[in-house]
């Protein structure tokens, strides 16, 4: 592998800032709605909704860590008895937990890994002392829940550690230590303060002492995986090369033979007496866990999704790190995989509910589809370490398309409800119905969720988003852009340093400005991302320069890869200018998605649109799109600046489908249509002579896809037909 | 309710034999190949097949029976250890099964009453000594098993009595019952043999003593039904009031409130010191059973779709015979809502795969949808039923439908392996990356099924297919002729009888001869149906009468709710002529099924087409039928006569989807159509600019429904897009 010049690494939380009227209002709806939430929900305190049971976890660990003087206690493991599957531990008396026990999901301590990995992102942009006092405060819970050892998992300290790393397909504990990580270096990054940082160190030491290829340690590797970008994020922030080697040993041990979670799950079923057999529900068992071959041998995206893109992330992580190119290999098959086969138009991935996994080529069933909200997060991530590797607009246009749909789809408009999965069409009746093949497509989003992954994921996402706005190549010599958000970036560079303003009215139109407000000496190189949507290379004339010597001409120009490299001497003063085309695009899928035959979806910029009854009337599947009005260009659709306002009232402004009145600016489209008449159908009979349909001219209004499910439950539709 | 002239009954089976191209096919490969391998399989003897147990039941219950003189046993019930849910019963070592344990599911008995019920339709028209041994053999171990009580249900017998009758909504003993009459009565039909028969309404006359409004007696209902219709067969056999009084008493009783399954399901809880809950996983609890409102109450078709038919045919069995108005309207409104909003094309019921139910309103999906082979035996029933409360031609347009599409399609044409489900729609991928979504959705044919409900339930129908082409007025003065099989009628009129020998060449074509062989006295009349593909009344025209006086003038004619009614004096040699016209038709669904959106199915007589693979490649969605061609008529389709070819070659020719070589003449379709080029397509990208699409014009090659899988695993739609 020689493309050590193009390899980048990401900007530090500080260096970078928000200042965009699109994001600052998602940033805000996470600072001022989610985070408060959360707190109360780690902490059992939200009104009807499914208690954590996070905080109450640390506390009973903290006060049995206490009792012990940090050791192991000496009682033997006890699967909690009020358990579901040992994965769900609920109490017997809602409403007398007892103190000392571990209740909620296995996982449950990430809760507050990913509410303090918000909080650390926030508060280095917004200041908050309270926030910070209610932050340190948790994290004293924490760390006081942590063994001497450093293990620092709750559901085995309180129910017993002589079974712990005995069932790391499915128990989530190297998962934790992944989110601890993580949480522990946004909240010294934000904060300056070490505390949980060295006890995620702690956790990492013990993990890396107790995994590896030696005859006394354990070879296995996370059920769920996190822990390997992570440990990569850890490495970077410490410089201790251990937990490289370690993320290292995690990815590479994954999948070899004999396959480690078959030898525990035998070695369980021996311990409990129980029968062991192969689950051969999936053509490949452990796919699920992505740990059915070695993970360099990999070529599809397989299994479920949010841990399929956690791995991908940090086997890329890993490979451009220890610049292994069969590593590298698959992690570029993986992605090409994923982007021509498995990926949906909104930025979506995994297709199949029923496993929360990719599903197989070219499935990508619109109505059934899950799409979770983690997997497009986790899309967002495998994304950046592509381009971390190798910097392709492709990585961006991906990143930038399930950020802005996919993920942002996850929150209300009120920041107070959420989805959990994302599909592309809903119809009410399928909810009205209790319909079975569609338990897991939400119509309206939930307060919260009892296995709440998603809300908090993406309130750490949106709070970093400027984090995968940018890249520093690691000799320094170039700042790649790769998603223009408003804000200020500031840059070390080899030679020196820059500091960029970026204004933006992405994403509802093109017009960007780059202004340098500061620079040292030396050339440098911005790198912009030249996106498919605005043309790809050819969008690169809509780009101009103006140096502040009135003439650009000391700055060079080259393409590569859908990037723009300017190359010069920037000085204070310097602007780009940009104002990409931003046309209206109508989409056909590959022919073989069955589900899209016939159909389109509508695209402008980075958004993807979609048609609500409330704009179109009920049965969207009469409506169409007309092709012979759209056939050859789409500029017949009218682009359309207005004022959305959100807001569904029900009598319980706790219930799931409620959002508070919220005006946002947007663009929405319309589109020549027509409908296919169904007046009387409802007594008409079943089955008719077939004859050419009746088309009844009409306007279909489509709103951005991030938009939709937040004035009422109605149907929905992403592809809609055309002719 | 005033429609006493037109109500009619079935003719007994051995008053009607087939003597048909088409049917004597099917008749005979039930006789030859399925009802030995039933034997075979009601014996646990089929290698590789899961055990049916059934014999073995009834064996270790006669055995029981013997060594407690035929009282019930003393000890408490104990449910079966080794069972799922007490559902299904398997031995722990499948090689040895305790001879004194009950196996299989808990309605197991049943396997053997609907052996021997097409064993009675096949004896009553094919002597075979052996077999009728056979049968014999087997009703002298069945009867033995029958507690002195009459009560004969081999799982409570063997399992403990002190529970019978305790679980009526799950535990089938009613069901058993009622299965064990049809065989009773068809056995008895078929042979004159009467002991078979005696057992049975010893069974029954136990029932009647134990439910009933009595303070004594239990007010419950079957859970699965089919004894109702059953009880009133019992009563138009015997005469006998008391089980038309029972069979009333289920029907009327069924949903009244407080609701019995309710009560049934707390009392249950309690003893077994469980909590009770309601199952709320659908919108009205109980309605699966179709036991949520009192039967009169009901409008909708609603739950398991065989439960429902089987109901509902009971149901009309007693509006018709208690005169009972309320029923009358319900039995009519349920039908208009399947007709209306619940059936599909093919005459399959029952969308809902997960529950084997009716779906809501207009949702049909074609792909995913159940179509029990089952629950179109059941609307035969049901049609046939309807028809003798009230002979419109809509019921026998139906069960034709049903007959010869989603029933036939449920045996393979070898008669050796059988569907449980229908789709409308296939692709053998879902099934090779075992896609649960479609984990119900069968893309060959099963041997045999562990619960084998289908395909006996098949054979019994297709063997006793004649019953359901005539009934006869109760007032003895018309025949009515609702499908034209060829063989013979003899029917016993009021002031004499008449006997037909008909010809018929459908389902190929419309031809059709009706010839008196021989008449007594008195004026006759035929109600001929008009069936609605070919024209409905318009093609009475197509009806011609010779009499043996060279002239009809004496047959008056008279056109009523789809049937023509020839009244006079029919003498022997008088002749029937029929040419119905057989058009290909091209039918599109309501504009209210958003899965039929863009599609049609065409059909041609009772017949519907499907395009497979082997005749059209794959990737069905890509191809479409021509619009331009098909709008304003059908005349451009090519009707062909062809040879079928059925035969799917595997290396053990037990597996699933193996088909032996059979040749059968049929039609076939070709179809203007066109395809969208899909060459290359698996290395182009996933989306791209939407053009409007290329058409390859082609011709589609559409096969009869029901012979669909005969040539190895491929895809299959009934629905094709059109434009």
């Amino acid at each position: 592998m020689s493309r050590q010049f193009n390899m980048s690494g990401p900007i530090e939380i500080s260096q970078a800032c928000v200042d965009d009227p699109f994001w600052s209002a998602e940033q805000e709806l996470v600072r001022t709605a989610v985070l408060p939430y959360q707190w109360r929900a780690l902490n059992d305190k939200v009104p009807g909704a499914s208690p954590s049971y996070c905080m109450h976890n640390f506390r009973a660990a903290a006060a049995l860590n206490k009792r012990l003087n940090g050791q192991e206690g000496s009682g033997d493991f006890q699967p909690p008895t009020y358990t579901n599957q040992g994965f769900h531990c609920l109490p017997e008396d809602p409403d007398h937990p007892d103190p000392d026990k571990f209740y909620g999901y296995v996982f449950q301590d990430t809760d507050f890994s990913k509410w303090v990995e918000a909080v650390g992102y926030s508060l280095a942009h917004h200041p908050d002392a309270d926030l910070e006092r209610l932050a340190d405060g948790a994290i004293d819970i924490v760390c006081a829940a942590q063994l001497d050892s450093g293990y620092l998992d709750t559901y085995y300290i309180l129910n017993g550690m002589n079974r712990h790393f005995t069932n790391l397909k499915d128990h989530h504990e190297l998962y934790c230590l992944g989110h601890l990580i993580e949480g522990a270096i946004a909240y010294y990054q934000g904060t300056g303060k070490t505390k949980l940082l060295h006890a995620a160190e702690r956790f990492a030491d013990y993990v890396a002492a107790t995994f590896g290829p030696g005859d006394n340690q354990l070879h296995g590797y996370p059920g769920h995986e996190i822990a390997e970008m992570a440990l990569i994020r850890l490495y970077e922030t410490t410089g201790i090369k251990r937990y490289l080697d370690l993320a290292a040993y995690f990815v590479n041990q994954r999948g070899t033979s004999p396959l480690y979670f078959e030898q525990e799950d035998r070695q369980r079923a021996a311990y409990e007496h129980a029968d062991f057999t192969i689950d051969d529900s999936r053509p490949a068992p452990y796919a699920y866990y992505q740990a059915h071959e070695p993970v360099a041998q990999q070529r599809q995206a397989v299994g479920h999704a949010v841990r399929a893109g956690y791995l991908y992330a940090g086997a890329a992580d890993v490979a451009r790190l220890t610049e292994d190119p069969a590593l590298n290999e698959a992690v570029h098959a993986v992605w090409r995989d994923i982007v021509d086969k498995k990926l949906y138009v909104t930025g979506g991935v995994g297709a199949d509910a029923d496993a929360e996994s990719h599903s197989y080529a070219y499935d990508l069933p619109n109505d059934t589809g899950y799409c979770e909200t983690c997997a497009s997060v986790a899309m967002v991530f495998f994304a950046r370490r592509m381009l971390q590797l190798d910097p392709r607009s492709e990585y961006a246009d991906v990143m930038e398309l399930a950020l802005y749909n996919t993920v942002l789809d996850g929150m209300a408009m009120d920041g107070k409800s959420f989805f959990y999965g994302n599909p592309l069409e809903v119809r009410p009746q399928t909810k009205r119905n209790k319909d079975p093949r569609y338990s897991y497509v939400p119509i309206v989003r939930k307060r919260w969720f009892g296995c709440a992954c998603c809300p908090p994921n993406l309130a750490r996402l949106v709070e970093s988003v400027q984090d995968y706005a940018y890249t520093l190549a690691e000799d320094g010599s170039t700042l790649f852009v790769h998603l223009y958000i408003g804000g200020r970036i500031q840059a070390d560079l080899g030679e020196g340093s820059i500091e960029l303003r970026v204004q933006s009215e992405l994403p509802w139109k093109g017009r960007i400005r780059l202004e340098v407000e500061a620079s040292s000496d030396g050339r440098t190189t911005l790198a912009l991302r030249l996106p498919s949507w605005a043309g790809g290379d050819a969008a690169a004339d809509a780009v101009t320069v103006h140096t502040g010597q009135g003439s650009s001409n000391a700055i060079s120009r080259r393409l590569e890869q859908g990037y723009l490299y300017l190359s010069g001497p920037w000085k204070q003063g310097d602007r780009i200018d940009i104002d990409f085309d931003m046309p209206v695009r109508v989409v056909a899928a590959n022919p073989l998605v069955s589900q899209d035959a016939g159909k389109v979806a509508v695209t402008r910029g980075p958004m993807v649109y979609c048609a609500e009854e409330r704009d179109n009337g009920a049965n969207l599947h009469l409506l169409h799109l007309d092709g012979s009005a759209l056939s050859g260009d789409a500029s017949r659709v009218k682009v359309e600046p207005f004022i959305f306002q959100a807001g569904a009232y029900l009598d319980d402004p706790q219930a799931e489908g409620h959002v508070d009145t919220v005006s946002r600016s947007m663009v929405r489209l319309q589109v020549p249509a027509w409908r296919e008449p169904a007046e009387g159908a409802d007594t008409a009979p079943l089955y008719r002579q077939w004859q050419p349909v009746r088309r009844m001219p009409t306007t279909a209004t489509l709103i951005p896809y991030f938009a939709w499910s937040n004035r009422g439950e109605n149907e929905m539709r992403v592809f809609l037909d055309v002719d």
